[in-house]
């Protein structure tokens, strides 16, 4: 007597990826509902079971469906935008000003569409994915059939989905409580990076992780240049400084791992983080060859990932495959490092270990999920096939294989794609629409190419100075009663600077272009003599960010700098500004503390023009809580210092000349 | 009135590729005979032209065909033979052995035409090859019609088309004779690389490519243990080395150059020599990572090559243009190192410029042949598709695009392949062929595993000692007349050591398995201390290669080298021989200087068994005329150390002692 059951693909040569990598040629695999019930020869699985469906396979490979450990899936729609520049000036002058243009619910739903259409032709039936507005991502993942883990973005910046960190965190909860429990959806959370979260993030995400059992998904030393910040300003590199926010208490997914060394591998090993391995995106960025030979041999569970579209620039995974044996084996020089086979199993079953998914998916075994394609070896690039070692259909699957070779695919037991068709997507209406959107972005990049801040980029790196700036600024008539109380003993002065600054503005037609101000700094000894010299190009935006009235505090925008080693002669000549203002001052630059917080205060003598004296007081911040509390610290620190309320300006110099 | 013409190709994105990197979108392109008469925009090209025939592209990119400028092409048929090896295991104990039993005419007609159907699929129109029996490579190509550079390989070793490198020239001659000014076919001379080749047989190829005006196409500086080996040998890099031979007098094409420092490189371009860049391969066999950007830099006219099928292993050319940049970047740390559009040129104008047939192919211009090909972007991995930077179709092709993007192939003004299909060659059919080829040599191999080679090469690499060596060895009564003659001073005694050899000859059951010889030497001092023990593993074939009888002199064919790191019970228990045959002998070891050329003289005394002693004359060989005329220089020198020819022995010890 038969087992009733619903599915037998059939007539297969059947790739397990189990950890003792089984393969039946030919066999068969068993589904039920949304599971795999058996594995096994073609010939003991048709004796054993009767089936309502029966689904020849004809000869092709079997195999479970790929998992993508990395990636930010609807940045489809940016694929392309620019290539083949310095990671700030594509990060900083392309792909953040046309997210803040661009990202919306819809675009980020026409993206994942998109990428899913992607990820289905290359066999991949689940990815992990990091932007914003992910609950979109994970509704229209999730009307399309693919497994995913679903990562809500959350940063010190402002993003297009959220002003402030806290708002992310309220988006990730509400992710959390619509999704947790979905057959294919898992909702996650995803503090950025250590450079880009500081540690109130971290906690408050990992606590978050850890009371709703999600995985954390987090970049850890994508670049040399992040690892060497870490250590400047921490004394350690990345991943103990990590571990020390207690991040990897919660089920950790490391994108990237490129700069990390020996110890901190065992680190990660020995906190279960699954790592995710982006080589294309690691070598067009040029961020380097990461130590995957050894991560493995260390016992890490080392995944694939495509990362986003836009560094990569497709989603290819039979190439990702392909080139995470290729760079394992050209970063440490042995041609026998990863093998084909171990690759494979990075893109398969260890992948979803990396994803803590591996009950889940990632092999075709008996009470997973069925998730497998199909895929064709019968073709000219894929001949001849030799046979005389076991290994060797790995090795003609990674490197010989291709993305157009998978023929069908199923995801929880549902077919997404046969006979490389996919039903529930019509593509070239993906097509049609996302080139509305790049004629709308080519339009904004063109009129942005004649502005100042694409120059700016052009002529060398810009560097962000600070993500957010509060400042409050007072007219004073005798700065030495303030100069006094600053120096008197009674707040923690850290640092003491005295400048003469000389200030050129750049005026230009465009309001939205902003000013550019070359400003050189004359650092000033105590004997009264010039002991350096300093030039730099900032450019300052169009408009403040937010006001806080009752306060007369003002909230400003990020904003960029960039190293001025041209004369100003270059740069009026370069930037042809409608016309410059010249402000010259003395300057004395406190650093204090005051109340737990750090402080900028500035004494201006303003001499070109003659304006008198000025008290600025200014602070970085980098969420919504943060700036009205330091608002309010300023307004003590403005009456401590014994200046009355009434002379405070919410205006720039320039404002103040201009007027 | 409009020009009468043969063919317009219209409504396309015509990227010309030329130096000005023309674009004409849209496009069109003029073809008369085998010839591009005319490349501009649509509407200028369709009021000055009428053609018989009028080709839509239906909006697809029009640009040259690519051109690949390393490959050996037959080699389709052993793509996946062995993988993840280290080269010597992989060369020697899989694809060297092989090639000895299968490569034949008709394995090299098979392999070109399968490798033929995957260049037309990937879009590329042109190949440097440089394989065994090429006369049929470029037969093969010729009736298919693609245009092919096909270089006949030239070694020190008998190969599977001759048995010595005059053999192989004479091959050459043929080649020539028959391909020299053919349309599509340009024959070539193939040194195969320093190492395998000595100045002898470099500069006769060289001096066969000058007197026929043809490309001289050689491996240069692969590994960095073929530069060490060169550094210790001739106290200098390869380039240097192969540049006092006068090899790029000849127009050379170098293969590879992955490890060669500023100074060869401005050798190269000084010597118009054109390089090819083989990113897969390199990466695959872990040889590193080539300094493309820098040799760019300096104007060396830089290509990209698939390599064979057997070290890549498919020839996806989009592939490899994506991995010429990754790997670019991924070297020099720059991201913006060898953008797309160079990459593209490399693949295409700059490519045919290292071929030195620019004039002819690499460019859609005006006096060029007409090779061009069409890529459908309008796929879902290829959208959007941004147009607000000239450069971004290149990077769109290069980064998003796949081999199975190209849609139209012509060659010579022919079309191959229309639509995605190729009528000249039945691909089923020659998949089919090749599953033949793989069941043979499966057998083979599975055979094989069971052999000594093979179990050998599994615990640890091997070397290949000498590629012949011929001997001579005659008994002798009283050693001490013989050493007083060799010790005269009369001939140029260069060293000089005494060994006490214990050897132990583990014999199998099957004879071509040979012997496998393990040899313990101990080295003895002037004063009969033992300073230095060493054990070696030799496995020495079944046959001897070849026989002077008028000489007595043999020629033995090339033995596999191990070092024993392991004790002789290990190998007895692993290698579990069907017998043992002990040898113990007493050996006085000469190198001399005779009549300019090196001879090694052994006088053994046979200790056990007692054979009493023998007088052995040996040296290494390369060629068939090098091993004549050493043989005759043996004959004197035996009878220089004043021995009786009559007492000459053709024979091993071992076949002494079986007697």
């Amino acid at each position: 007597m038969s087992i009733k059951v619903d599915l037998i693909l059939t007539n297969a040569v059947v790739l397990t990826m189990d950890t003792f990598l089984n393969q039946y040629d030919p066999g068969a695999v068993v589904v039920n509902g949304d599971s795999i019930v058996d594995v096994g020869p073609m010939e003991v699985i048709e004796n054993k079971y009767s089936a309502d469906k029966t689904f020849n396979c004809g000869g092709k490979v079997l195999m479970p469906g790929l998992v993508n450990t990395h990636t930010h899936i609807p940045m489809t729609l940016l694929r392309g935008l620019a290539d083949d520049l310095r990671l700030e000036v594509w990060l900083l002058g392309y792909i953040m000003p046309v997210e803040r243009e661009f990202v919306s619910k819809k675009f980020v739903e026409l993206g994942t569409k998109i990428g899913c259409a992607e990820f289905i032709r290359t066999g991949v039936t689940c990815f992990n994915d990091m932007y914003y507005f992910e609950e979109v991502v994970a509704k229209t993942t999730a009307e399309i059939g693919l497994r995913a883990i679903c990562s809500q973005t959350v940063l010190k910046f402002p993003t297009p989905d959220a002003r402030s960190y806290e708002e992310s965190l309220e988006l990730t909860r509400g992710l959390i409580k619509r999704y947790k429990g979905h057959p294919l959806i898992i909702p996650a959370v995803a503090p950025h990076a250590a450079y880009t979260c500081p540690p109130e993030i971290l906690k408050a995400c990992t606590q978050l992780a850890i009371e709703n059992d999600i995985p954390l998904h987090i970049h850890i030393s994508e670049t040399a240049e992040e690892v060497e910040n870490m250590r400047k300003q921490e004394g350690m590199p990345v991943v103990p400084y990590i571990k020390k926010q207690d991040v990897f208490t919660a089920k950790t997914i490391a994108a990237h791992c490129v700069h990390i060394d020996e110890g901190e591998m065992r680190t990660l090993e020995h906190a279960n983080v699954g790592v995710a391995h982006n080589p294309s995106s690691n070598l067009k960025l040029a961020s380097g060859l990461a130590p995957v030979k050894r991560m493995l041999e260390l016992g890490l569970k080392v995944g694939i990932g495509t990362d986003g579209s836009a560094s990569n620039n497709d989603l290819d995974f039979f190439e990702e495959i392909r080139l995470a044996t290729f760079i394992a084996k050209g970063s440490s020089g042995d041609p026998t490092a990863v093998p084909a086979v171990k690759t494979l199993e990075m893109a398969t079953r260890i992948g979803a270990e990396a994803l803590h998914i591996g009950d889940l998916t990632g092999s075709l075994e008996k009470g997973k999920r069925a998730d497998l394609i199909t895929v064709d070896l019968n073709t000219i690039h894929n001949s001849p096939k030799f046979r005389h070692d076991k290994n060797g259909i790995y090795s003609q699957i990674v490197y010989a294989g291709k993305s157009t070779d998978v023929v069908d695919v199923m995801v929880n037991g549902k077919w997404l794609m046969n006979d490389k068709i996919i039903p529930c997507l019509d593509e070239s209406d993906l097509i049609e629409q996302s080139q509305v959107y790049a004629r709308d972005i080519d339009v904004f990049i063109q009129k942005r190419e004649k502005s100042v801040i694409s120059k700016l980029i052009a002529i060398g790196g810009t560097v962000e100075e600070e993500s957010f700036e509060i400042q409050a600024k007072v007219s004073i008539k005798n700065p030495l009663p303030v100069i006094e109380k600053i120096e008197s003993g009674e707040i923690d002065l850290i640092r003491k600077r005295h400048y003469h600054e000389y200030d050129t503005y750049f005026n230009f037609e465009e309001k939205e272009d902003g000013r550019l101000r070359f400003r050189e700094d004359h650092f000033i000894e105590p004997d009264g003599t010039v002991s350096q010299v300093r030039s730099r190009l900032t450019l300052i935006g169009p408009s403040r960010e937010h006001q806080y009235p009752q306060k007369d505090v003002l909230l400003s925008r990020s904003r960029y700098l960039a190293p001025a080693s041209q004369s100003l002669r270059f740069y009026i000549e370069y930037f042809k500004p409608s016309g410059e203002t010249e402000v010259e001052k003395d300057r004395m630059r406190y650093l204090v503390n005051f109340k737990g917080e750090e402080f900028f205060i500035n004494i201006d003598e303003m001499i070109k023009p003659k304006l008198g004296y000025f008290l600025e007081i200014k602070a970085r911040t980098w969420s919504q809580i943060d700036a009205e509390e330091k608002s309010d610290l300023i307004v003590s620190l403005i009456e401590f210092l014994g200046v009355s309320a009434e002379e405070k300006i919410t205006k720039d110099y320039l404002e103040i000349i201009e007027e």
